[in-house]
């Protein structure tokens, strides 16, 4: 499915965009008084090849949850059973992520790409389990060639399943405890920045774990010798971040929307980006984390982000509380009356 | 009303606050991952004096709408009908925050407070119009006292009916053609920056017309020597500024959250203020405006914005943009499980 994919994805479509800008035009408002989100729903025409482009909604947020070896190097202060466990407060929608999509009509489904603990089936939760958390990228490469891409399939496939059952927008969400560390890595290894300044504080950690997590990125980065992105996620990455990248590449070549959560999604994207260039034409930047990593992947990939409130909490937060206003800058093409319709005299 | 108003206003409950910031700890996310959204839910606690505070929803929009004296000087380039165009075109529900409306659900009441022409009954339109238009403020005070105690009137009385008719937070709108010429006199009167620096462009001028707003501005500003905040408002506000004034400070005496849409409705806070410095506890900034004076009037109240995305539309698109990020930030307060709750292991 992966080399489907990459071929699907296509630039966007000029006449739409054409069609966009003029109608922005003749609405009744002053060019340009909407700033970014004007920008927007004229890209999310040429996505879609469609003027006006779809209304993202519904929308359908992925949560996809895996663990992580490099945990073993104390990398964070939270217990490693706390994935297991916070997909549990996911299925039962106690979750901030939860609260949040209520508030915005999204749909949530929980994908188990990796996390290191039995589950127990349950509505709402899909058993996609690759491997029971990577292997500790600090030692040895954290997947094999194989495991990634088995896990990027997974992501694709959701996709896929999500814009089937009528998903017009695809969130990205993660849980993964250590899981900003392989994405500082990748970040790292995707923009050649200096580790040192894409590695933050994740959930919350003190100075001498942000030093050892530093150390264990840049470590990591300086002996990663690949070139193949594949082989970058197999190295340094971890099984939601190479399921993200899925993800995003099958709604690039869908035309539908995704947007783009925090740090490990900004990772996810580069990867993305590395394998499908055009697929940066349907990612939308949810918000700006206050991880660094993010703004450095962000500014890679010369995106915007809509929402910039210090959030750092992943989950997909950030991805649905932006779902609202790309949705209002959607229903602007849609609904709003010209100058000519109202009779509203133009400067 | 206005007496009575003031009166009402009082500081935020520190018992509330003690209760949301222990709640907000013991909720399943890292302590102040949620960054902004924490603080905000946190102030709506201590203003709803009750933990969790209510959610915003249903909310409702006003727009308050009125004409300009200070027209005739050419600083803008729109027509003065468009008003009354504009006004039209809220009602029928083709404008820009309209859709930005039904995507978030918000009720929209349109006011008439002081449109220069005689506008059709319709549903959705109050007729409160205390004067149409004002007076010239380069050349005079653009109202009497009197007129600017009925139009804070007015809005203190919508505000209020609003509120009893349901309402759990108010969205502040305006229109008025020329208004970001009196919103920027205001803004440097009130905070005495240089009128230079808080006169933007508005709907979009070139540099001869912006020139010739900041002349005006300056000179209205230079000729000032009032005192009271009433009379700041006669001499160089409007009449949708002086009743945007009213639906601040009664919805800060109800206890509801106010959220702000740009630079009229900073400006008219910054005479809620100075009327009343505790009504700030109530105000939510919605965007910041790509108006300068926006951001000035932000930065006196020490209010931060909530969306930053380039916007200088008016009409309340910024508040109603906001408004659903307001109500995932307390949504947190009422359904996020606690780590114990959800048998979260906490670091």
């Amino acid at each position: 499915m992966l080399n489907e994919t990459l071929a699907a994805i296509c630039p966007l479509d000029d006449e739409a965009i054409a069609a966009a800008r003029a109608l922005q035009a003749r609405l009744t408002k002053p060019m340009g008084s909407l700033g970014a989100l004007e920008t927007l729903a004229v890209r999310l025409a040429g996505l879609a090849g469609a003027c006006p482009p779809p209304i993202p909604q519904p929308a359908a947020l992925a949560i996809f949850a895996g663990d992580h070896g490099v945990h073993a190097q104390g990398v964070t202060p939270w217990p490693q059973e706390v994935t297991a466990q916070m997909v549990a407060n996911f299925v039962a929608g106690g979750a901030v992520v939860n609260a949040f999509a209520r508030q915005a009509g999204v749909g949530v489904t929980v994908v188990d790409v990796g996390v290191k603990a039995d589950l127990d089936p349950v509505d709402g939760l899909l058993d996609r389990k690759v491997r029971a958390g990577t292997r500790d990228l600090s030692v040895e490469p954290a997947m094999t060639r194989a495991e990634t891409l088995e896990a990027i399939e997974v992501g694709m496939r959701v996709a896929e399943d999500l814009v089937r059952q009528g998903a017009r927008a695809l969130l990205t969400g993660d849980m993964g405890i250590a899981n900003t560390t392989p994405s500082a890595a990748l970040i790292a290894a995707f923009t050649h920045a200096d580790p040192a300044a894409v590695t933050g504080l994740g959930t919350g950690i003190d100075s001498e774990t942000h030093a050892r997590k530093v150390a264990v990125v840049t470590s990591a980065v300086v002996g990663l010798h690949a070139e193949d992105p594949i082989d970058v996620l197999a190295a340094v990455g971890g099984l939601e971040h190479a399921a993200l990248t899925g993800y995003i590449l099958r709604a690039a070549a869908l035309r539908v929307p995704v947007l783009l959560d925090g740090v490990i999604a900004a990772s996810a994207a580069l990867a993305a980006h590395a394998l499908a260039p055009g697929s940066v034409a349907a990612m939308v930047a949810g918000h700006r984390s206050a991880e660094p990593g993010a703004s450095v992947a962000l500014g890679y990939l010369e995106l915007e982000p809509l929402v910039d409130l210090g959030l750092r909490l992943g989950e997909g937060t950030g991805a649905v509380l932006a779902l609202p206003i790309v949705a209002s800058a959607v229903r602007v093409l849609h609904e709003v009356a010209t100058f000519d319709s109202a009779g509203v005299a133009h400067k």
